[in-house]
């Protein structure tokens, strides 16, 4: 299982990926959600190497049942970075919503809040000129362990292509606050949710096993078990791939046969 | 300018996409946002006619400038198609939202609104364990003319390969009545708001122009002005066209040569 993955060489080619992004776009910067979390820790610092701290503007956006450790771990990054920042409470948007709900799932209520926090993102965005930068994760993306037109929504996302493991050696190479990297890593929608209780598996296990299926396409479980792997991880971790896939394409149109839409006309 | 479409061959076709995306999906129906406009009238129709009244499930969502005339015509339609419907008003969320904006900009308010609105779609899915009915069709989707993560956000979409002048031709085909399929369309997010007030060309000649440029790829200008198109018009759409070409596309991530994720893994 020799994975070749080299910190400073993804470092550079995101950086300068984020700049060119943002020179494209015309627009002035970034604008990023930090959760105190450390993949939307590594976006922000990512893009404050990219394009400098003053075009980066980080956006806290608890609920009231937020825990107040984020909320530290976000202020403290937010200082640590020299970036602008700014906090918008969402908590009267969502309970203005739920309010004819007494006891709302928190899965529901989860998807809520990830939704608003995007749209909150676009909006802050639209009012500065900036782009939406996402933080979403490759094993996040590869289990759909994720909102859908919520916190994967973004204009440019500089990690999306990094498993989680390679988000916490990146995240160490670019000087993030080591209480951000060593916490359980959790979205924060209710207390004590952790990823990882979540998913039934841990990160370490996940990104082996995803590698294994995914980039070098295994599919015998055979092969897998005789490599250390468990049976009963390897087929939770299927089971997230398959049921969640509709996350990962574009939502199905019915086709009349129409050509695709060019992005860039020329007329002589 | 010949232009063979067939609006029984593809009220055929779309139905029997719709029908299939809901067996595939494994859930109960379909739910759809009534504006009171004439797309989200058309993919109700077509919903209808392809799984039923009882699985349709309507939801009118105005926001406090709404038009009354939206209402009346959204009710209409709930009762000539016999579908069970809910009201959502979306004021105290967005109002919660702006607060502290004295004056928010027209268009952050209607993006706040369209995204608002995919947010209780989506609820209002799992809640009811249904799929999410697209009605955006192929004149805003080439244009740009929606908004990003909000209007044009789905599980599944019927009329998404409709010109509007299509969607006019199967909206009459399907009975949709008549005072939603003559009106100026309008997004309604504030008075007087029209489509074609805010793109300045007026449908039918923007999907004669789109159907010469996009479908058949014309590139000229001076074939296009001998076929009497006005140049104006066609270089606001192309303007149109190519500034919101970025809403066609994923966002764009910072790829480091990782392979696509298969959807359907089945390990021996």
């Amino acid at each position: 299982m020799s994975y070749a993955f080299d910190p400073k060489k993804a470092i550079t080619f995101i950086t300068d990926f984020l700049s060119r992004q943002l020179t494209a776009s015309g627009l002035g910067g970034y604008v990023v959600g930090l959760s105190g979390g450390i993949d939307s820790a590594l976006s922000a610092s990512l893009a404050v190497a990219a394009v400098g701290p003053e075009r980066v503007l980080a956006v806290f956006m608890p609920y009231r049942t937020s825990s107040l450790d984020s909320q530290t771990d976000a202020l403290n990054l937010i200082s640590h970075l020299g970036i602008e920042h700014r906090q918008v409470d969402i908590s009267p948007m969502i309970d203005a919503y739920f309010t004819r709900i007494t006891e709302p799932l928190r899965t529901r209520a989860g998807n809520k809040m990830a939704r608003e926090r995007m749209a909150v993102l676009f909006d802050l965005a639209h009012e500065t000129r900036r782009l939406v930068l996402g933080t979403g994760n490759r094993t996040e993306f590869c289990l759909g362990y994720t909102t859908l037109f919520g916190d994967s929504a973004c204009s440019v996302n500089p990690i999306g292509e990094l498993y989680k493991t390679e988000v916490r050696l990146l995240a160490r190479a670019m000087g993030v606050p080591e209480s951000i990297i060593s916490k359980p890593p959790t979205a924060d929608l209710w207390a004590d949710q952790t990823d990882e209780g979540e998913i039934g598996v841990m990160y370490d296990e996940i990104d082996a096993i995803l590698r294994r299926i995914v980039d070098e396409g295994e599919r015998s479980m055979a092969a897998l078990g005789q490599e250390g792997l468990k049976r009963e991880q390897v087929e939770r971790v299927v089971q997230w791939l398959n049921r969640n896939s509709f996350k990962r394409i574009p939502p199905p149109v019915a086709a009349l046969g129409r050509s695709p839409v060019p992005s860039n006309i020329r007329l002589t």
